[in-house]
């Protein structure tokens, strides 16, 4: 039997990039901000816009993407869930050229089980065809046409109609029955 | 009305990347091999086996994807095309990490009128939903679900089972009926 597919996320699924984001803000503003500050809304309703700028042209320099923690649980969990079904990681990534070689590099140092081609980094999601989407935006769930699981994040603590998992256990979880 | 999707492969259909590993090759090697030797033959069937690592060695260095012709009349064709259908371009790159950001960087450079938003650098193209598939590679025609387009390529010539078109033109053509 074809083994199903699940697509996964990386940035704030595989990898703490809202984290990170966070933490580079509070080094070049001089600010103490944590998660609880940015609960519910997205990071341009929080920073000021000047300093959001300067925050967004960190992401895009050489770095940002290569050094990022891994989320709780991710990399057994995923390599569980690769028993039973076909893993592709699916990152919007083309906005940040310097992010892709990268986001490979660090899937290849975290995740060294999973092939290069089973890896896609792209911009709209919704030409993804799979059977489940694990993903912490709404844009990239929306479109999906196959079953959708949002993995919950600070910026989508107002977004509702979607299955939401706090955890990689409760994916793992979720998974059992599947 | 939603308009329909055109995936587009890079490789010897956008790029010209086949004319690209001939002119290395034979640079390196210091032979004068032309499109001939190949047709209907995979490169590693023609090249000495030690001298085709040494050419794919090249492939993986920076700058190999950078630099290339831009296939004749796809510009044209292809800004025509967007005008009714929504484009994507799909590469299978993640095998090449250097590529990845040359990719981008090239396309920006031939193709400015398509945005980051709708590339996408995959390994495995099955995970592609798209309606029509313009490609030269039969393992990613295969396992397409819409309707697919087999760009001739020299290694493809013996491939049979796929609407065969030999130019940018004729791909013109054939979309003016859909």
């Amino acid at each position: 039997m074809t083994k199903k597919r699940i697509a996964i996320d990386m940035d704030d699924v595989m990898a703490a990039a809202g984290k990170k984001i966070l933490y580079t803000y509070n080094i070049i503003i001089g600010t103490d901000f944590n998660e609880h500050h940015f609960r519910g809304k997205e990071y341009y309703e929080v920073l000021k816009e000047e300093n959001y700028h300067v925050v967004r042209e960190e992401i895009f320099k050489p770095g940002f993407f290569r050094n990022m923690e891994v989320m709780p649980d991710a990399v057994e969990v995923i390599r569980k869930l690769q028993e039973r079904f076909e893993i592709f990681i699916v990152s919007a990534a083309t906005e940040f050229p310097n992010s892709l070689k990268e986001k490979i590099e660090w899937l290849e140092e975290h995740f060294p089980f999973i092939s290069w081609k089973n890896i896609v980094l792209c911009g709209d999601k919704s030409i993804i065809s799979a059977d489940f989407l694990i993903d912490d935006h709404e844009k990239n769930l929306r479109t999906f046409k196959g079953k959708t699981l949002m993995f919950d994040a600070i910026h989508n603590q107002k977004i509702e109609g979607y299955q939401r998992f706090k955890s990689w256990r409760e994916i793992e979880a979720f998974f059992e029955n599947e």
